[in-house]
C-alpha cells in the first residue's frame, strides 16, 4: 500500500463529505425559508396537511418492507465468502442515504406546495416560480450531499487502496436497490390512483381534474411526491453514485496502459491516484457549481420562468465545465482526452434533453393531437409510432458520447463522461422536483377555490413543469445508460474478462436472457398499474353512487379519500416485490449458471432494450400528455376541452400516464441495478 | 477443387431442382382442382373477381416499383469489386422466384375464396375446410419449391467448390429484398384499408364487418390477400432460402474442429461436402413429408376443422423428423448431434406456437377483454402489458434451441435448427395461407348476403384461422430468429471474425445502432398505416355524405371501392421505400464506416431488440383482436357487440391491426435481410 494513495483518498474522502456537510446545511436552510413562507387559508392547510400525512404514511410503510429486503440481502452479503462485511456495511450506506434523500425531499415538496399556490394568490407568478424551486432545491441539493457525504465516507475509509476500492461497490447497490423498489412502488401508486381518478372523473362523471368531489385526487396528488419526488430522486441519486464507482471500479483495475496514456506516462501510482479521485472531485465541484446555479434564482425569478429555468441550469453546468478544464488539464496536468470525455457526457446530456423536447412539445406531439380527430385508435397508434421513433435520436446520441468518450480517453472515458453529465446533478434535480411541486399547487389551488387567476398562474407553472419532467427523464434515461456502461465495463475490468464474444453462444443467449429483462419488468408494472387502477376505478364509482349528494357537490359533503390511498398504497407496496426481486436475482442465477461472459452478455442486451424501452415509454407519455393539452388550449382548429377529439386524446393520455411514470423510468434503474449486481458478484465469478 | 464436391453439389443441385419442379407441379394439380369447384352465385362472382382484379393489379405496380430497386443493387453489385456478376445473378434469381412464389399465392387464393364461400353454402363445413386449405396449400408448395428449384439450381452451378458458394448468398439477398417491400407494402395497404373502414364502418356508422355499403371493404379484402399471403408467403420464402444458405455458408468456411467433430473425423472433404449439401438435402425431405401432409386433408377433413390442420401438421413433422434421422445417422453416419439439433429447431417451432396460442386464446387474452370494461384506456394498457410478457417465454425457448443446438453440433447446430424449422414449409406454409383464404370466404358471403347458416361457417373457419395465423406469425417470428442467428454466425464465419467483443466500445456502439433499427421501422410503418388510414377514414366519410343512400343501403347504390383501393396502394407503394432502403444501407454504411465487429454488433442488437418488438407486436395485436371476439362470443358476463366494453375493444383490435400486420412483421424481415447483407458484403470487409 502507497503512502500516496492513503493521503489522497484520506484527504479527499473528507473534503468530499465535508462539501455533502456544506450541501447539506445550504438544503436545511433553504427548507427553513420554505417553512417560513406564509401557508394560506385553512382549507388549503388542511388539504395541504392531508397530502403530506398521506405522503409520509405511504413512505414509512414502503420503508418498512424495504428494510426487511436490506437486511435480507445484508445477511446474504456476510454469508457470501468473498463479500464479508465491508460491502455490506457500504450496501446499507448507500440504502440509508437514498431512504434520507427520499425523505428530505417528501418533506420539502410537501411544505413547499401549498405556499407556492399562497404565492401565487397573494404576490403573483415570481414568487410562486420562486417557491416552488426551492422547493425542489432541497431535494437537489440532498442526492448531491447525501451522495457525496456517504461516498465521501466509504473513500475515507476503503479508498486508500485498489484492493479494498472494490467494497465502495455496495454503496451503489444500497442505493439500487432502494431506487427500484421506490420508483415501481411509487409509480404504481400514483399512476393507479391518476389513472384511476381520471377515468372516472374526467371521463364519466365530466367533472374537472383535482374536483375535490373526486375520491382519488388525494391519492393522486400524494401519489405525484411519492412518484415524482422520491421515486426520480432515488433514480437519479443511483445514477450519481453508480457512475462515480463505475468510474472509481474502471480506474482500480485499469492497468498500465490506460495510466501511461491519461497520465502523461508520468508515474503510474500519482495517475492511478488520481483517477481514482477524479470522479469524487467531479461530483465536489458540480456540487459548488450546482449551488450557485439554485442561489442565482434569486435573480433570475424576476424573467420568464422557462427561461429562468434554463439560465440557472446553464449556470451550473458552465461553472462546473469551467472549474473541471481548470483543475483536470491545468492543475493535475492530466490528459485533456479526460476534459473532452466530460465534455461529451454533458453535451449528451443537453442534446438528449433538447430531443425529448422536440418529440413531445413540437411537431411529433401536434400529429398525435390530430390523429385524435379520428379517434382514439389512431390517437394510440401515431403515439406509439412517436415513441418509436423518438428512441431513435437519442440512442445514436449516447452512440456518439460512448464513441468519443472512448476516443479521447478509452473506457475511463466512458465513465467520466457519466460522471461529467451527473455532476450537476444538485441543479437538474433542483428542476426537475421542481414540476411536481407545482402540479401540486396547482391541484391545491383547485382544490380550495382559489379562483381562475391563480389557477391560470399555477396551470402555467405545471405546463412548464412537465416539460422540465419531460426532459428531465430524457436526462435521466441517458444518464442511466451512460451510468449503465461504464458499469458494464467495470464489471467486464473486474471480472477480467479479456473479451465478451458475441458468436459465442452462450453470450448471445445472455444478449436474449438481457433483452427479455426489461419486457418482462415493463409487463409487470403495466399490468400492476391496470389491476390497481381498475380497482380504484370501481371504488370510485361506488362512491359516486353511493354517497349521497357526492357528486352534485353538495355542501358538507366528503368523499372516503382514505379508502382510495389505502387501494394505492397496498397494491403499490405488494406489487414492486417481484420486479425488484427478479432484477436482483437475475444477474447472480445468469452469472453462476452460465458464467461470467454469458453475464457480460445480459448486461448488453438489457441496457440496450432498457434504454430504447425508456425512451419510447417516457416520450411517447409526454407527448400523449402534451398533445391532450394542445387540444384543451386550442392548438388544434376545430377542437376543444370536451369535443370528441379530446376524449380520444384522454384516452392517450391515460394509457401515457403508466408508460412515462411507472414502467418507463423503472427501465432505467433496472438496467443500473443488473449492473451493479454484476459488478458486486464479478470477484466471486472470478474463482 | 475436387471432384466429390462437384459430384455432391451438382447432383444434389439437380435433385433439390428436381423436387422443386415435383412440388410445382402437385401445386398446378390442385390448383386446377379448386380452379373447377364451383363458384356460386353471379354476385359471388363478380366480388370474388372485383377482388382478384384489385389484388393482381397491385401487385403488379408494386412489382414494377421493385424492379427499379433490383435492377438498381443488381448494377450496384456488378459494379462492387469483389462481388460481380454470379452474385448479382444469384440475387436476381432469389427475386424473381420470390415475385413468382407470391404471384402464384394470390392467384389461387383469390380462386379459392369464392368457391370456399360457395362449399359452404352448397355442402356445408367440410367441403369449405377442404377448399380453404387446398387453396393455401398451392402457396405453401409453391413458397417451398420454387425454394427448392432456385437455390437447387444456384447450387448445382456455384456449390461445386467452397470458393465460388459463397456467391449463392447473392439468392437469399433477392429474396430478402423482394419480402421486405412486399411485406411492408402489403402490411401498409392491408391494414390502411382495414383501420379506415372499421373507423367509420363499425365504430362511427355502425354497420357490420365486411358490409357492402361500406366504400373500403374491397380494399379490405384485397388486403388480406396482399398482405397475409404475398407478404406472409415471401417472409417465409426468406426465412427457408435464408437458413439454408447461412448453414451451408458455415459448413463453406467451418474449419478442421467442425468437420472432425460432425464427420467423426474420418474425411475433411466428404465430411465438408455433406455438410454443405445437407440443408438442401433436408428441405427436399421436409417438401415430400410436407405433401404427404396437405395430401392426408382428403382423409382428415371429416373431422373437427382445428384436430385437422393440427394432425396435418404433426404428419408432416413427424415424418420429416424420421427422414432426417434416417439420412443423418443411419446412411451419412454423421454426428448424432447434427439430429439432434435439427430436432431443437423444430420443436423451437411447436414451442412457440404453444405460447402464442396460449396469450393470444387462453387468460391474458381474457384479461383483455375483462379490462375493457373500464374503457379503451385500460384495454391498450393492458393489451401491451400481455404484449410485453408475452415476448419473454418465446425468446427464453429461442435460447435454450440455440444453446442446445450450438451445444449438440456448435455454430453448425444454429442453422442447421433453423433448416430443421423450416423444412416442412409446405404444410405450415399451407396452414398459415389457409387463414385469409377463409376470411375472405367470410367476406365474400356477407357481401353477397349468403345468409347466416353459411356465415357461421364461414366464421367458424375464420376464426379458426386467426388462431392458425397467430401461431403461424409466432413460428415466423421464431424462424427469423433463428435465421437471422445462423446469418450472424455465417457473417462472423466469413468475414474472418474471431471475435466480436462487446467490451469493446465500437461494437457496443454497433450494438445500440442496431438495437434502434427495428424501432425505426416500425415507427416508420406505424405511421404510415396512420396516416393512410386517416386518408381512407376522410374518403369513406365523404362517400357516405356526398353519396345520396349508400349509408341506407339504397338498391342499385354503390360505394366508390376504386378511390379507397387507389388510396391504400398509393400509400403502401409511396411508403415502403424509406424502411426498405434503410435496412439495405445502413448494414452497408456500419460494415465500412465503423469496421465488421461493429457491423457483427449491429446484428445482434438488431435481432434481439427486433425478435422482442416482433413478439411483442404479433402477439398484443392477435390478443387484441381475439379480445373483441370473446366480447362478440358473450364470454365476459354482462357484455356483448354493441355495448361499451366491446366498443373499448374494438379500439384495441384497431390499434394492433398494424401491431400484428404490418410492423411486426417486418422485424422478421429487417433482422434477416440485415444480416444477409452483412453476409454478402462480408468479403469485402475482409480486405
Amino acid at each position: 500500500m502507497n503512502i500516496l494513495f492513503v493521503m489522497a483518498a484520506g484527504n479527499l474522502g473528507l473534503l468530499a463529505a465535508a462539501a455533502g456537510v456544506i450541501g447539506l446545511l445550504a438544503a436545511l436552510f433553504i427548507y427553513v425559508f420554505i417553512k417560513k413562507q406564509p401557508e394560506g387559508t385553512d382549507l388549503m392547510k388542511e388539504i395541504s396537511a392531508e397530502i403530506h400525512k398521506g405522503a409520509m404514511a405511504f413512505l414509512f410503510r414502503e420503508y418498512k418492507v424495504l428494510a426487511v429486503f436490506i437486511v435480507l440481502v445484508f445477511v446474504l452479503m456476510l454469508l457470501a465468502s468473498g463479500l464479508g462485511i465491508k460491502t455490506a456495511c457500504c450496501f446499507l450506506g448507500g440504502a440509508l442515504c437514498s431512504v434520507i434523500a427520499g425523505y428530505i425531499g417528501m418533506n420539502s415538496a410537501t411544505a413547499a406546495n401549498s405556499r407556492t399556490a399562497e404565492a401565487a394568490r397573494s404576490k403573483g407568478m415570481a414568487a410562486a416560480l420562486f417557491v416552488s424551486f426551492n422547493g425542489g432545491a432541497v431535494m437537489g441539493l440532498a442526492v448531491a450531499s447525501l451522495g457525496l457525504l456517504g461516498l465521501g465516507t466509504a473513500f475515507y475509509i476503503f479508498g486508500g487502496d485498489p484492493e479494498t476500492a472494490k467494497y465502495i461497490n455496495g454503496f451503489a447497490m444500497g442505493a439500487s436497490s432502494i431506487a427500484l423498489f421506490a420508483f415501481v412502488c411509487g409509480g404504481i401508486y400514483t399512476k393507479a390512483a391518476d389513472v384511476g381518478s381520471d377515468l372516472v372523473g374526467k371521463i364519466e362523471a365530466g367533472i374537472p381534474e383535482d374536483d375535490p368531489r373526486n375520491p382519488g385526487v388525494i391519492a393522486d396528488n400524494v401519489g405525484d411526491n411519492v412518484g415524482d419526488i422520491a421515486g426520480m430522486g432515488s433514480d437519479i441519486f443511483e445514477s450519481y453514485v453508480g457512475s462515480i464507482i463505475a468510474t472509481v471500479a474502471i480506474a482500480t483495475t485499469g492497468g498500465t496502459v490506460m495510466m501511461s496514456r491519461l497520465g502523461g506516462g508520468v508515474d503510474y501510482e500519482r495517475t492511478q491516484a488520481l483517477l481514482m479521485g477524479m470522479p469524487l472531485f467531479l461530483a465536489m465541484i458540480g456540487l459548488i457549481a450546482s449551488l450557485v446555479g439554485v442561489l442565482s434564482m434569486s435573480v433570475l425569478r424576476k424573467i420568464n420562468p422557462q427561461t429562468a429555468l434554463r439560465f440557472a441550469t446553464f449556470i451550473g453546468a458552465i461553472l462546473f465545465l469551467v472549474f473541471a478544464y481548470g483543475f483536470v488539464v491545468c492543475i493535475f496536468k492530466l490528459s485533456y482526452g479526460i476534459f473532452l470525455a466530460i465534455l461529451s457526457g454533458t453535451l449528451c446530456g443537453v442534446a438528449i434533453g433538447l430531443i425529448t423536447e422536440y418529440y413531445t412539445s413540437f411537431k411529433p406531439m401536434l400529429r398525435i393531437a390530430d390523429a385524435s380527430k379520428t379517434g382514439p385508435a389512431t390517437n394510440i397508434i401515431n403515439g406509439i409510432a412517436v415513441g418509436l421513433e423518438s428512441a431513435v435520436a437519442p440512442t445514436l446520441v449516447i452512440c456518439i458520447a460512448i464513441y468519443s468518450a472512448s476516443w479521447f480517453a478509452g473506457i475511463y472515458g466512458i465513465g467520466i463522461a457519466a460522471v461529467g453529465m451527473l455532476a450537476t446533478v444538485g441543479i437538474t434535480m433542483t428542476v426537475d422536483a421542481y414540476g411536481p411541486v407545482a402540479d401540486n399547487a396547482g391541484g391545491i389551488s383547485e382544490m380550495s377555490g382559489l379562483g381562475p387567476d391563480v389557477r391560470k398562474i399555477t396551470d402555467s407553472l405545471d405546463a412548464l413543469g412537465n416539460t422540465t419532467a419531460a426532459m428531465g427523464k430524457g436526462f435521466a434515461i441517458g444518464s442511466a445508460a451512460l451510468t449503465a456502461l461504464a458499469l458494464f465495463a467495470a464489471y467486464a475490468s473486474s471480472a477480467g474478462l479479456k473479451v465478451i464474444d458475441l458468436t459465442d453462444p452462450l453470450v448471445v443467449v445472455g444478449l436474449f436472457i438481457g433483452g427479455c429483462m426489461p419486457f418482462m419488468v415493463a409487463a409487470f408494472t403495466m399490468t400492476s398499474v391496470g389491476k390497481a387502477a381498475g380497482k380504484m376505478v370501481d371504488e370510485i364509482r361506488r362512491q359516486f353512487r353511493e354517497i349521497p349528494g357526492l357528486l352534485e357537490g353538495k355542501p358538507g359533503v366528503k368523499p372516503d379519500s382514505k379508502t382510495c390511498v389505502d387501494i394505492s398504497t397496498k397494491a403499490a407496496l405488494r406489487e414492486m416485490i417481484l420486479p425488484g426481486a427478479l432484477a436482483a436475482v437475475m444477474p447472480v442465477l445468469v452469472g453462476f449458471g452460465l458464467g461470467k461472459a454469458a453475464l457480460g452478455g445480459m448486461l448488453g442486451g438489457a441496457t440496450v432494450t432498457g434504454v430504447l424501452l425508456a425512451l419510447l415509454m417516457a416520450n411517447a407519455g409526454g407527448a400523449w400528455d402534451n398533445a391532450k393539452k394542445a387540444i384543451e388550449r386550442g392548438d388544434i382548429p376545430g377542437e376543444n376541452k370536451g369535443s370528441d377529439a379530446h376524449k380520444a386524446a384522454v384516452v392517450g393520455d391515460t394509457v401515457g400516464d403508466p408508460f412515462k411514470d411507472t414502467s418507463g423510468p423503472a427501465m432505467n434503474i433496472l438496467i443500473k441495478l443488473m449492473s451493479i449486481v454484476a459488478l458486486i458478484i464479478a470477484p466471486l465469478l472470478c474463482r
